[in-house]
């Protein structure tokens, strides 16, 4: 399932321009952002009702549930396992969670934007990239915690409650301005698991440019959730080998 | 060996001040670096001859020998191959070095601050802290790299030769300005190896804060640099262990 038309998105995107901040270099991802907002501004002026940023649709879930108190009756507003384990907060977070007390943006929510229908999530997160600069991939969620829901897909037979897309935006500095010159989509569930870099050492995120992401898989969810899990195995295992023959093996021989 | 006398340091930086940086966040290494220039000028003052950034250290290095051309042979010049392998830059770098395209400053360079006296290297490294915020250990070392020059260390009997030197600012933002109001210094071969913390999702670096590592060891560097790969090996054991238990077993249900 599709909500958000990302084909006008980009239409709408590419050839515009954001202010030069004022402050901070041009890597990394702070000067980019103010795309990030642009885009958001877009999607919601499709959809004014289903768009959220990921901390406004839990303030909105828990303000308009006021007799809900407490992390577990509130995690169970999510009507879905596996959607309440990629968008909500801590334990604490969510006890503490009152109308005076509301959530803000965090660096590490799952999702910069929510688009909502029908008890259907498409979490979309914005890559923003200086393409004027050659650049590591960057990172794009956990390994494990994309492991950790796909085993609760699994476990709920759940695989028609959430897709999770990328949308990238190319900028380059011209003058004073940074201008978006191209923009590119691609949904996670339409890539070959087998496909997905694992970096290890970098807390386990899954890196890759979004326009480099393959998009030929032709399965169900399902399917992918079972086809990741394969993969996120088998790659734990080689990683752990990979550590006893570059960590443990050269350095025994000083040991004894 | 003590080349520098840390004590005088730490009594000449308390209770100084640098100003409020213009841009950016008081958040990460960048606030606090004009103190890092502070200390370097307090030592220079004290070992004016002796005192050098990493790569003003390389630059002086090759231009005193400037018919010593390419790596192999700049290599040598170094004299230790613990110490070359500690503080100089990559073969590339290194061949392509000249008069007209010197080193700059990198930012995972080994050193902050060497002290050179008599064949023996004093590896200073800064370590600046936002003391009213309360923060993860920074990122130190290392482990692999740290146990790749004990095992040089050993292979060619080294262990004179540099020593690894910790030195942390404590700063608070008064007005407009950073004020230093503590400061902590502390060797790392003066560590009980044991107590060495390794971060392996944190691109396996070593992390403490300067102030709570352990120096009780006694023992002599020779010992250090066995303790630290029997250390070394058992923890990258121990993760690999680690992450079968924690990311294979767990969902090896779901993969046949």
């Amino acid at each position: 399932m599709n909500i958000v038309n990302f084909e006008q998105i980009k239409k709408s995107v590419v050839g515009t321009t954001v202010p030069k901040p004022i402050s901070g270099t041009l890597s990394g991802h702070a000067a980019g952002e103010p795309f990030d907002k642009h885009v958001y501004s877009k999607i919601k002026k499709q959809f004014p009702k289903n768009t959220f940023r990921q901390y406004e649709y839990l303030n909105d879930l828990y303000r308009k549930n006021p007799d809900i108190i407490g992390h577990q009756a509130r995690y169970e507003l999510f009507n879905s396992p596996s959607v309440m384990f990629l968008l909500s907060r801590g334990k604490n977070a969510t006890d503490q969670w009152s109308l005076e007390n509301p959530f803000d943006e965090k660096q590490n929510d799952t999702a910069d934007i929510l688009v909502v229908n029908d008890n259907f999530y498409e979490i979309i997160d914005i890559k923003t990239r200086n393409i004027s600069k050659s650049a590591q991939p960057p990172n794009i969620i956990s390994a494990y915690k994309l492991a950790q829901v796909c085993a609760k897909m699994i476990d709920n037979k759940e695989f028609d409650k959430f897709s999770i897309n990328y949308f990238e935006i190319d900028w380059v500095l011209e003058k004073k301005k940074l201008v978006c010159n191209d923009a590119h989509f691609s949904r996670l569930f339409c890539a070959n698991p087998e496909t997905l870099y694992i970096n290890w050492s970098a807390a386990m995120q899954i890196q890759f440019h979004v326009c480099d992401l393959d998009q030929n898989y032709k399965g169900t969810v399902k399917q992918w959730a079972k086809l990741y899990l394969k993969h996120f195995v088998s790659q734990a295992k080689k990683r752990a080998d990979d550590m006893i023959e570059r960590f443990v093996k050269p350095f025994e021989k000083y040991v004894n």
